[in-house]
């Protein structure tokens, strides 16, 4: 359900879930509320006063008994229940005249229909169970137990070609099991190209189970593994889970697992530690649906090359080393109980086939997704992390690439940079007269750092008001209590040590700053290298996909502001979710899009950027915010202070 | 080297190996000499008197001085070095006169040209080893190492297909081989239906390995698991070994394994044994080429449908069971460690596939082995056992059976029944006039019992002598110290204790005899049977093929007479040895016959004797020596005394 929320004076409505905290429905509408400790209510700053709607009184110990009479609250106190009118304090300028406040336009990237980007798709899974009753053997029919299932198996089918039972344990109970269940069971057959061609008998269950099955689709991120359990005679998803990676106790990011896999033993470790991690998606998942693991018929998986190849079991060594090649890029068809899954002996766990070492499965799964093989329009699809990875294309043509943004947006090389966890800073605004900040955090508790959306939020913020320069330095001008210099150089103080769990003041520095323009530079410089590489220009694209986890917290237009994202109609942009689940949740359920996986990494051609000369100058020109060549970024353009 | 050995005064001349024993060879060659201890030179009755030839006088003890310079000799202690004329001493009949006896016509069985039966076949094995230089990558060329790999393989193969890899442990190492090896390196692959296309990569070796190349044929028993290394470069065998197979502490006969396999962990016992098996053939074999196990690049096994079971670790369970079904009779492809075999990861273990329950892989191996299903010849091939296999067909049809013989020649079921070890019987002749015997025991040792081929002789001899009748009762009107009546009835003594190892006389009985004839009786019960349903008699037989061990020791004469065998021209007969090791080894090294393994097994239908009721009428005819109707058996109605 939805609630509108008009605040006055801005005059700005929005619309917001119920159950929206108040403080964060104005911060991503624009609307700038004094917050200075992220939501938890204990700096008393962001009092609101709600004229219409529901309003309960809880924090009254910040508010007096009249001002909660009068309809004054804490904003962050506040869940939205109803339609509201909200009325916010006015506020005076540094020259004391009540200012009105212009809203900003912020803007989310559309949460258009899935189906507009990815397309319909059958329920038509890859899978199928079948129930059998085979007539019992005889003196006059005494086959082999195999060769009675088989023929079971082709029956009506008529130049089917045997399927295939590679696996001596399905053989193993075979006789016991079809005698004990009076020759009635359930076989799961993976199909085969032709319609109704069973390929493979991945298991045999007792009696008639045909109306449980199931697949399980599963990313597997350097950070999070998600899983999703799906129906696959209904195609619903019936249960999502995720879950650290464990291998995160040996290393951040996916270089410092190489590293740690080099280590004696510390491969195996590295394996064992991300089956652990499925093992307790599958744990959730089958617990929230009363199933057990064995009921699963087929594990579909994407990952990055490393994650593929430590999961695997495959030393990824030579993925770091120039010229940056991974052992494989089509990872074999692997039974999951062999790598320690918890999965029926015979059930498959598939791997999306990576591009190259730093364009792994897991971007294959996001192209998949969103149709970009199958698509007239030029799409630029972006996953935006530690690696950055980049393709363009449409039906005729894909081009890849990789480029490494450094660790900013997911708040390393940041003084107080973190995860996006509870306490950290995910939305701010300034004030642009008293240059104070609205905060507001992860879970609304004292702020203890800053998140990467926070970062671009932060030095968006500082740009558009004149705080920081296109260069990412401070207005050495500005005289305010928060602008200072200390020993790290100039910083802005985003949280008083009072208001912060950290014991100090969080500020932002202009080292900082320049670790987000290096990430965002080496972003729009792929962006701009793979495009001219085929002849195109910004001007051509007809949409831009974002994808990956980081994409859903980013605010489109700062992200604009900032130059990590082309400065294009902001209607082309689109917000995939996490494209690689998606991926491999969409070859779950359709035998179609099943075998199609394996053309789309072969349709992609990848570019290194590592040694490219194009790439370096562009990159160079991406160094200021937004960009040296301002004609790239028209509506930033009209946005910035006009400079002195 | 072959030796002539000219008996006088019979004058039967006969050709024998150097080194043979000359008791044995006058034993085969149908000469009779008394000789009551089986050749361990303590009875001193084998005296003969060698008049040409080498003769080293060792047994000194048991002859006088005179007597040694005069030429006589103990022939059991005789081994033959040259040409010889052996004198027998005369001997005088019940009468007082001195007999010239006429010898026996024994014949054993063609040891013709294997050539003849099997066919040639080429060196053409369905692995191959290549040996690869693979460019570098760079950051021009940086596919991953896989894929680099399966170019360098589909190099000068424009449309073949991907070979595959569905073996994890093959890409764990790949990328530090390619490079620790200078990117040489050696790929085995099987090969594909085409000619030169490579299917599957089975695995891959540093440097150039081309010139080892090894497969290793492994036959399967009950009681011996025989194995033969082959040089696939060359076609040679390169070593051979056999052991006991380990399993044979659970039971002797594949019954009574089936029954201990449904013991709480028998099943797992019997799998490990049998593997245990298979691994010290692979030492033995390994170890006298000086190879490692990991060197060999395939094995082809056969073995029956129990064995097969067993091996994989299949339930055997309801192939005792009416109506017979094995759980299997087409076995997965599997790969050998998983079984806990001596073997490469990714090496595979190929199954000769079974017909039926009692007709499995091992006697497909003898089908395939002497090309049945290629000739236009109709051809009888039986394996003699406990359980009694017979094919009948050509090229157009083939029919099979197992017919259950019962123990009888293996030992089972006679009073003094062993296995042919030392001091077994396996050999006999009786004076048609005194009644006493020759005994030559395996290994010359003294007797402890008789083994199959010595029974078969025994009661062919006193059958021939009139000692036993055609009911198989003892003549009771012959007075004779060795024939007595016993607790358990009537009986023969073979040897009397003092010349025996086990402190009694070794004796045959009635009952002895009468098991005897129920084994062969179902024998020769089966082939009137299938020759039967096919329309077809004895006369139209083109070949009778003999497979197994126990064919090897088989007097084709005898077992004729005892009407083990059925009386047609003896040209007709070949001795094919271990047929299904011979399967398996022609599987080995020639890719046509690789393939063409599977169909031979869907060539041939199964015929279920024992509910059949035309066989229960032959089996009641067959329970006669040799037979009920003597006009089957015109040559031996030839020989018999004339009856009274």
């Amino acid at each position: 359900m939805t609630k509108t929320i008009q605040f006055l004076p801005d005059n700005v409505t929005v619309e917001v879930c119920e159950g929206e905290n108040l403080l964060a429905a104005a911060a991503n509408a624009g609307v700038y509320v004094p917050a200075y400790c992220g939501g938890d209510g204990v700096c008393g700053k962001c009092k609101v006063r709600i004229t219409e709607g529901d309003a309960p009184s809880a924090d009254s110990h910040m508010l007096k008994k009249d001002e909660l009479a009068d309809g004054w609250r804490l904003a962050c106190k506040i869940a939205v229940t109803s339609d509201m009118v909200v009325e916010l304090p006015l506020e005076k300028g540094r020259d004391g005249k009540i200012h009105k406040r212009k809203p900003k336009t912020t803007r989310s990237i559309s949460a258009r229909s899935l189906e507009a980007i990815i397309g319909k798709w059958d329920v038509d899974p890859p899978v199928e169970k079948r129930f059998l009753k085979l007539p019992p053997p005889t003196m006059d029919d005494n086959i082999s137990d195999l060769a009675r299932l088989l023929r079971g198996i082709k029956k009506g089918c008529f130049d089917c070609k045997e399927p295939t039972y590679d696996h001596p344990e399905l053989l193993q109970e075979l006789s016991g099991l079809l005698r004990e269940n009076d020759w009635e069971i359930t076989v799961i057959l993976l199909r085969g190209k032709r319609q109704r061609e069973p390929d493979r008998i991945i298991a045999i269950e007792p009696g008639n189970t045909t109306d449980k099955l199931y697949g399980l689709a599963v990313d597997i991120g350097t950070t999070t593994v998600g899983g999703l359990l799906m129906d696959l005679n209904s195609g619903k998803v019936m249960a999502e889970a995720s879950a650290y990676n464990a291998q995160i106790a040996y290393g951040e990011d996916v270089i410092a697992r190489m590293i740690y896999s080099q280590r004696p033993g510390g491969l195996a470790t590295l394996q064992q530690k991300v089956v652990y991690t499925i093992n307790s998606i599958i744990e959730q998942v089958c617990k929230e649906m009363i199933i057990s693991p064995s009921d699963i018929s087929y594990i579909m998986a994407a990952g990055n090359t490393v994650m593929s190849h430590l999961l695997l079991g495959i030393d990824p060594k030579y993925v770091r080393e120039s010229p940056y090649v991974p052992t494989c890029s089509q990872f074999p068809l692997t039974r999951a109980a062999d790598l320690g899954v918890y999965a029926h002996p015979s059930v498959r766990l598939f791997l999306y086939p990576a591009v190259a070492s730093y364009v792994g499965g897991d971007i294959v799964a996001g192209v998949h997704a969103c149709q970009m093989h199958k698509s007239d329009q030029v799409t630029l699809f972006i996953d935006i992390g530690t690696n950055g990875e980049i393709v363009v294309g449409n039906q005729d043509w894909m081009i890849c690439s990789a480029c490494s943004a450094g660790p900013a947006f997911e708040g390393g090389g940041i003084k107080f940079g973190m995860r996006a966890s509870a306490g950290a800073i995910e939305n701010f605004h300034i004030s642009p007269d008293t240059y104070d900040p609205m905060i507001v955090t992860v879970e609304r508790t004292q702020p203890r750092g800053i998140c990467g959306s926070g970062l671009i939020s932060i030095v968006a913020e500082l740009l558009e008001a004149g705080v920081v320069d296109q260069q990412g330095k401070f207005n050495r001008r500005i005289e305010h209590p928060r602008l200072r210099e200390s020993v790290d150089g100039y910083e802005y103080v985003l949280v008083w040590e009072r208001d912060t769990q950290v014991g100090q003041d969080i500020v932002i520095t202009e080292v900082d700053i320049d670790n987000l323009i290096r990430a965002k530079g080496a972003m729009y410089a792929g962006y701009q290298t793979l495009l001219e590489s085929v002849g195109l220009t910004f001007t051509d694209l007809d949409r831009v996909i974002l994808a990956g986890n980081f994409g859903a917290y980013i605010d489109l237009e700062r992200a604009i502001s900032i130059g990590l994202l082309p400065d294009v109609d902001r209607d082309k942009f689109y917000y995939l979710g996490n494209a690689s689940l998606l991926g491999a949740q969409i070859s779950l359920d359709d035998t179609k899009r099943f075998r199609e996986r394996a053309e789309v990494s072969g349709l992609i051609t990848n570019m290194e950027l590592a040694e490219n000369s194009e790439f370096m100058n562009y990159y160079m020109a991406s160094l200021f915010l937004p960009h040296t060549d301002m004609s790239l970024f028209p509506t930033v353009q009209e946005k910035l202070p006009i400079g002195d």
